[in-house]
């Protein structure tokens, strides 16, 4: 089923362009290469916001988000701009992100003042650049985009930290490989549409769901009963804060579910037990 | 009893330095003189690893963390530095943020071209800043420290989002104040230690906990229920991905009470139930 709609999405719009965070050679960019086709359009947005944008303007089809790093967690502003902006998560990809440090050739590691890279990515690398105090962190857009800016400007003394196809795109030469201090360094991105109506029933087996409850002692713990008598597994919980509400909470919730009734069922009780019930997203559970 | 503990340290240790996320004029600076007294000693820190550094080598006494933004919500990694370094939260500190668009005298905000400051502030401002987008924003390390470079650098064509007291320690001229997309932007400060002796149990009201459970449906239900029988009202809840084993999680919770004993009582429970228990710290709850 996954296939008919992927065919669908590929058969009806092959010019559909889909919006990365980042440009060419970004770990966006590979998962849209690997979620649709290997020269799928791509709009390149330096932000999350401006991917938004892209979507919500109609100038791409759907967008590529990543939404969660298994080391640097879930990317708390992204949840709230998909719901904020009403879109629906209608898929999942998950990637292994391999960091490396890169330069321009004939550079060498001793010749590097400072390095520059999405803050994600010198998180994801701290260890490897605790052992060089000497060069200098510098918090960039974006991991692709700092490499083709050495390549094009022939930046001497800066360094990169992006994956190997960027160091390939923009002609670096790679110092250090393989540079992320936790090897299982995996990152969630979610394929998030306008409407909802891309994904069927027969293959959802995941959902990402926001719920408001109110102060009463204990009325987590009963919708969390709920949830487990009606044999959904809780793959994520996180409690955000409510914009204009200092210190009131709303609760983003992964789920999955073998039965689509079950959850059905327990998305009845929710709207009824919960202040405010939102389903931000129903879609296959690809997590491998 | 918190006048008496402050007291102490203020009388034992007038030279206790204090780390802080930032430079002067710093929201990280303001808390400090706020929790502690006006000339405290500072030590600033470019970064939270190096605010944790400071720390660690007893270059510093205490440190001065932000924890969580009533918008943005928590900041993820600060929780993680806390855990892995078996840090100790003794106390908390609220500050409304106030952020302000502020460049060199003489300037125009029709001459600005580029905006620097923190990526957490940036997000706070994002409607005033979509109204110019002309200028382009820079992601930098620290609010304060974008102000005191303008001001060294004479930089013309560039602003900050900072502080009023960042605007006068650096004079420079405030081109929009109050720039907040929100007003009510609270932020939650923790100060950390390296001992956890410093807070009397009975001005103990709050805790920040941490477990990890099997993965048994129902799991985390369980656990909730007994903190609701035990009277603790969660403050605040999020799985986190354990770090080594992709997509295992703990939970990092705050809990509030009004009984000492009652939370002792689910304390002990916890760590019968839970796979790995462990108290980030406990603490007096000064939510305003």
């Amino acid at each position: 089923m996954k296939i008919g709609i992927f065919f669908c999405l590929k058969v009806w719009n092959m010019n559909a362009k889909i919006a990365i965070q980042g440009i060419k050679g970004s770990f966006h960019h590979q998962v849209a290469q690997e979620y649709y086709y290997q020269n799928v359009e791509v709009d390149e947005c330096l932000s999350f916001e401006e991917l938004i944008d892209s979507l919500m303007s109609g100038k791409s089809d759907q967008a590529v988000m990543a939404i969660e790093n298994s080391i640097a967690g879930p990317i708390i502003p992204n949840y709230a701009l998909i719901d904020k902006n009403n879109l629906h998560i209608i898929g999942e990809h998950y990637l292994d992100i391999h960091q490396n440090f890169m330069a321009l050739k004939g550079q060498k590691i001793e010749d590097i003042l400072e390095v520059h890279s999405h803050p994600m990515a010198l998180l994801q690398c701290m260890e490897f650049l605790k052992k060089y105090p000497n060069i200098k962190l510098v918090e960039d857009k974006d991991t692709a985009e700092t490499a083709r800016r050495i390549h094009q400007n022939q930046l001497k003394g800066i360094a990169a930290i992006a994956s190997k196809t960027a160091s390939e795109m923009y002609d670096l030469v790679i110092l250090a490989p393989e540079i992320q201090t936790i090897n299982n360094n995996m990152t969630r991105f979610v394929i998030i549409n306008k409407a909802d109506n891309f994904v069927s029933k027969n293959e959802i087996n995941r959902a990402s769901i926001k719920f408001e409850l109110d102060h009463k002692r204990g009325s987590l713990a009963a919708v969390l009963n709920v949830m487990s008598d009606c044999k959904l597994n809780l793959t994520k919980i996180q409690s955000l804060p409510k914009i204009e509400t200092p210190w009131k909470y709303s609760f983003f919730v992964d789920v999955t579910f073998e039965k689509y009734e079950d959850y059905a069922k327990a998305k009845a009780l929710l709207t009824i037990m919960a202040e405010y019930f939102k389903v931000l997203g129903e879609y296959k559970n690809t997590k491998p």
